[in-house]
């Protein structure tokens, strides 16, 4: 038997189903029941209780928090959905995990960690019996406690919330390569409004269904946002089964609040949808021919804060937004509130659902699956658990060999790209490489060598022709900066690793989900039972100061300082001058864990500096004296020329050729900075140099000139707690750009070689008329290249009568 | 006649569209086919010529440019779309404007300004001559040109591109309250994949047929991105076609690439939908009664790099995606390449459409309308042409009444709803407020008597208890910070005026929009034809100190980082303390152009401070000492107590009366700062004090405590330059937080009372014992606080007796 769904676009009465074959017995249907009311019961007493928790006394005033926190408004749609899944664990001995999507449903997810026994194994004093369960309740919200989002300290989230839209693409990058798990992704039908949410859906096109597992979403339609109705619960029903048509899904559709009907009618749905799953891959298995199945979906449409009452008084509660959040809020003002409470705490009949201890029934705790079967318990949710190690082939095998420093010229990235391709090709079900269609633009291309790209969209016949496509692929690419973040983030939380390339200037798209992923970082150092995951690594290139072509828009490296403003146990900033810099630090950053590391490079050919010996031993020190660009060696220096990143190097070695040339006698020392976090007070970040060592290296009261690559004020910002920062002056990047040449840019700026020369003339003593000569020389070849790449398009100093030498 | 659109997802062939009427003349097509390759050889000569624009000679190496730059992918189906509507512009005397969302699509647009006439109206020396034609070939993407995106230099674009996906936000954002207004907009396939552009399509439920006018999408699918195939190209029509119908719109498709019947097809279909939209209109207009109409969009698909080489030696380029950019790479140094691009040049039959002097011929320049008919000579999209001043009422009008300061509270952004509500009943046609579904949350509810939200979803009964919602309103809220913002940059790029509110913890969602409309600003300002907008407004609350019980992840104020590094000319931060301070800030923000504003403000009840008079005093200097709360009368102080937001205020105001208790005789400077880039020097901002300006405020030689409301280092960013700043020293977010009272939460940072006076005790010299046992009691009271509030879940400040007074 199936029920059509219907027309009506009300949450309300008896279920309407795409399918239902009324699968529970009527002693399931009660025990059901029975479950979904403990979890309810359980997600109010989260909210309201700090005492008697089991209602064993009559409520009273002192038994309720002093400040209401928490949300109501999902939780009973997500439990709901988490309890028939547990049915389908059991019968089909699924692997799966539940990622909850909408924003503050942490209760439900709690609920059920704790009615399935996870919560007091991970938290024993969260015990299962009545003292344990106040314990739990009033941790909930509560200061010192844990917050109303599925955060770190719940077990089985990989997934936070705390702002909206990732769930389906965190699903995606967990059930990548882990061909036998369901990742059960309740999605919320406000976060459905997101734009990163909008755009995950297609994320179907990127899964083969013979080496990955499944996603199956919940779409809850509850009907409101916090005080406003949603987008896909107010379109016809024509409407929204067409828009998940369109993004290539067969959406299955369950809808009432009728509590019985609406049981089988889930019931029903959610087996239709795993027999589903399961048909699908073994069609591609058992064949070996991979395709792109219209995987199931289902909508799920109930009253939002479904089970509470209708209404409060006048105004509508359940099925509207007041719901949203704590349900009745005066109950500590007004006693016939705190009656409602008690009234409807007590219809779930809690003394029927615990035993005399307070722990959950034995008949209704049977209805869970067991150990790691449970969803909370699933140790793909504790990544580190299932974290293989990742074979990193000798990065030094890929070394350039650099004959004399500052001479030859190479394609950094592309380097790097042959050991990628080795990482790829030595982690083939462990290790992808994610990026918004840039990977090839970005000379990284080596890697479709070992693994091309996931597509699993039709094919055409040029795709022939260097498209670089398999349904069997390493590197995942779809315009969306905020999906392959968030597949790679979904990759890593459950146990695996990766590396995003991306253009630097559009890195901003995703500013707001690298926070997110630095918080919940952050907060899993502090919970003991998480174990380390790999290391979120960001590769940027196509830079600001070789976007010249691109002109202002593509022009911005500001992600350093928001990187730079998360906690320093979790941030790290590279920034590698040349090739084997590049190599040695993408090595260590592959090795680490629990950080997110960003790692700035040109794409485009540059000189070479070290070889990888003094690359390795300069990464390892993070920054360094480059003594064979100084000239400062068993003296104090005149002058010490900083830099720090791949262009601003290139330019102040060039400026102190240009300095040498004019005063030969100058002791220039030449400073570069691999590590950005080096400069940072020690007492400020695990990297930082001591004061002494920074006096070492920089001087307290000698001139620095100092050409960074992104905004000049973020070096002030690190440094200014140094002595003798007084001394230093910092260029970079100053907003200012149009369509240049590289020079032109970098002279708008004042980070080119001349600008560079005259800083520093400007700040050393003593140079009295041959530095006034020099000066003068110095703002004349600064014109005449502006104005010669002006006339032809192109740079002077790209010509080989411009290069310097050492 | 029509034809069925075929189920071949190949872009070459026969014209396939939904309706085919053939209403073009042969004659007609003629014509169009000529247009259309006058635009396209002109989007050739951009890209590779600097001399002999006409071929009037020869094609040899020094007619090319040095470094070939540009993007032709894109520009034919775009061009081919703008000629079309040019037809119906006339045929129907409509009111249009063309927006480009494909990336790197300006020669499409460039093109056709120029051969209408607009462009060398703007920009005389690019005259419609040969030499004018030589002129607009070399400046594109040629140094101190213009780029190959729709910049602010291009007559017509509200648009620019250079980040991808707010292509239909823009162009909702340019037709609200504009009601005869098209918005002729260009999607890409690309573009189509990323999450702001995905969401976006839900927009048409929030615009009313009777007063905002229509967007007309065109959905051009040429089958690649960068590198990649796209996803929307490689899906079934059946998938496709459901997917806009699921979005809610009626797409029609047009799809091939023989010229003929696709110029037939296009004609066709651009008419039908154009009818379609004149027919809606007329229905809700003539009854009065407003629907949401499933609007007309267009699918057009069309081979990428159309009109070009099928294929240049073993390798595709028309229909590939070797066609996205510069088509023939190596013309400069492959003599055979260059024969190619002749070849192809000429194909286009220069001679036959460009007159003697090197004009269009006249029969073909009829074809585009006239005067401000031509979509890139519309006012419209030169906003501030068409601008009307914005009515503000007297904001004094809402002051709060401040009797004592420090002791009254009151909410400051519930007070400023009140003034925004005026403003919008003033303002009933070219103001509205934007957020994502917050502004009740934030307070700002009174708003909804003047105004309500727009909704053109469907609607339940329980919608009527305070649901707010209405076909006619004038707040906009959708879950979708991309949607909203970009909602508000069409709105104020089109000549109206609006705010956006947020919670401050996820306006880093759009920390990228923000920053590329930063740089359309600044970019306007150079060009002289512009005429100035209203600012953006952006006002945030829900700020990090009052997320202390939803935890870590609404903990984030860096969101002024990322605006402090754009160019001092067009952003502006103000941090208001109190009621008066907001509504003065406010009204000047409202009134202000061509700036991007952000206020911060917390939404609970505060103490309030300064009387009207005196909150315009001080928001006018912007910084100031209050003398009220200062006890250095006459006297040099001991200690600045500084502190720049509402909340900061109010703790170092409880850590001076904390600090006058022990020390009676301390002579205490208060400082408070509303407007931040005040503390930056004069040579860096326009706001910037002068260093005397500084000194006179801060000493240079006493200690200062900061209390400041973002991270802290942001404050020693913008001071780094000032003398005395070794004596600065600033407390702030210090990404340390979970779930917490807000005393607990600031304890933490180290941002509380008891923390801010050990601070300033601990360098204050000569406090000897006195100082000690001070010290002492604070720790201790800062101690005992922490615990209350760890006991009872909420801070002991909130109890009366622990009021601090004056």
């Amino acid at each position: 038997m199936s029920s059509e769904p219907s027309e009506s676009l009300s949450p309300f009465g008896a279920a309407r189903a795409t399918v239902n074959d009324n699968p529970l017995s009527k002693d399931e249907l009660r025990k059901y029941t029975a479950y979904f009311k403990a979890s309810m019961y359980l997600c109010l007493g989260m909210i309201y209780l700090k005492e008697n928790p089991l209602l064993r006394e009559p409520l009273k005033l002192e038994h309720v928090k002093a400040r209401l926190l928490g949300h109501w408004g999902s939780d009973s749609g997500q439990s709901f959905t988490y309890i028939h899944f547990n049915r389908l664990i059991k019968k089909y001995d699924l692997d799966a995990i539940f990622i909850s999507g909408p924003g503050h449903g942490a209760p439900a997810v709690l609920s059920n960690a704790y009615l399935e026994g996870t919560y007091s194994e991970v938290y024993p004093d969260k015990s299962e019996d009545a003292d344990g369960l106040r314990r739990f309740f009033k941790q909930f919200s509560f200061p010192g406690g844990i917050g109303s989002h599925a955060t770190p300290e719940t077990p089985g989230s990989i997934h936070e919330g705390g702002e909206l839209g990732y769930s389906i693409s965190h699903a995606f990058g967990a059930v990548y390569d882990h061909p036998n798990l369901i990742a059960l992704t309740m999605v919320g039908d406000g976060e459905s409004e997101t734009g990163p949410l909008a755009t995950s859906w297609h994320s179907n096109k990127f899964l083969n269904p013979i080496t990955d597992g499944a996603v199956l979403p919940v779409l809850h339609l509850n009907g409101y946002k916090i005080n406003n109705p949603t987008i896909l619960a107010r379109i016809s029903h024509a409407e929204l089964e067409a828009l998940f048509v369109g993004y290539g899904w067969e959406p299955y559709f369950v809808e009432g609040s009728d509590l019985d009907t609406m049981h089988q009618a889930m019931a029903s749905t959610l087996e239709t949808c795993v027999k589903k799953i399961k048909e699908y891959q073994a069609q591609a298995r058992d064949s070996g021919k991979s395709f792109r199945p219209r995987w199931p979906m289902i909508v799920l449409r109930t009253p939002k804060g479904w089970t509470g009452p209708r209404k409060l008084g006048p105004h509508f509660l359940e099925g509207f937004w007041r719901a949203h959040q704590v349900p009745v809020t005066d109950v500590r003002t007004n006693t016939s509130s705190l009656d409602v409470l008690e009234k409807w705490m007590r219809s779930y009949k809690p003394e029927e659902l615990f035993d005399e201890s307070g722990k959950i029934i034995p008949e209704l705790k049977e209805l869970a699956p067991e150990g790691n079967k449970r969803m909370c318990a699933n140790p793909v949710a504790n990544g580190g658990l299932v974290k293989h190690k990742l074979h990193v082939p000798d990065f030094r095998d890929f070394a350039y060999q650099v004959k004399k420093s500052g001479v030859d010229e190479e394609g950094s990235m592309a380097r790097f790209g042959t050991f990628l391709r080795e990482v790829v090709r030595a982690n083939p079900t462990n290790f992808r490489v994610f990026g918004p269609d840039e990977t090839e633009s970005n000379k990284l291309s080596a890697i479709y060598e070992a693994g091309k790209k996931v597509w699993m969209g039709d094919y055409f016949e040029e795709d022939e022709d260097g498209g670089n496509l398999a349904f069997n692929g390493r590197v995942m690419e779809m315009l969306s900066e905020h999906t392959v973040e968030g597949w790679l983030e979904g990759y890593i939380l459950s146990g695996r690793h990766g590396l995003l390339n991306s253009y630097e200037p559009f890195i901003h798209v995703i500013d707001s989900m690298v926070n997110q992923h630095c918080k919940w970082l952050e907060k899993c150092s502090e919970v003991a039972w998480r174990t380390p995951i790999a290391s979120l690594n960001i590769l940027l290139t196509a830079t600001v100061w070789r976007q010249d072509h691109n002109g202002f828009t593509h022009q911005d490296p500001g992600f350093l300082d928001v990187v730079a403003n998360k906690s320093p146990e979790v941030v790290r900033i590279y920034l590698p001058p040349d090739a084997n810099c590049l190599l040695s630090v993408g090595d260590h950053c592959l090795r680490s864990q629990n950080y997110v590391n960003v790692i700035v490079a040109d794409k485009q050919n540059h000189l070479q500096y070290l070889t990888m010996d003094a690359a390795i031993a300069h990464c390892t020190k993070g920054i360094g004296i480059w003594d064979w660009a100084s000239t400062d060696a068993g003296r104090e220096p005149d002058l010490v020329m900083a830099c720090c990143g791949d262009v601003p190097t290139h330019e102040s070695l060039a400026a102190t050729a240009l300095l040498r040339t004019h005063f030969p006698d100058l002791a220039i020392r030449f400073v570069n900075v691999v590590d950005l976090f080096k400069i940072i007070p020690s007492s400020d970040h695990p990297h930082g140099l001591s004061d002494a060592e920074f006096r070492a290296i920089f001087t307290d009261d000698k001139p620095v000139v100092f050409n960074f690559h992104s905004y000049p004020w973020l070096i002030h910002r690190l440094t200014y707690a140094r002595k003798g920062q007084d001394n230093l002056h910092v260029v970079g990047y100053r907003e200012k750009g149009n369509i240049d040449t590289p020079l032109e840019l970098a002279i708008r700026n004042g980070t080119d070689r001349f600008s560079l020369a005259i800083d520093a003339i400007d700040r050393i003593k003593g140079l009295g008329n041959k530095g006034a000569a020099a000066r003068e020389h110095l703002l004349d070849e600064r014109i005449k290249s502006k104005n010669y790449a002006f006339h032809n398009g192109v740079d002077p100093t790209e010509l080989t009568e411009w290069r310097w030498e050492f």
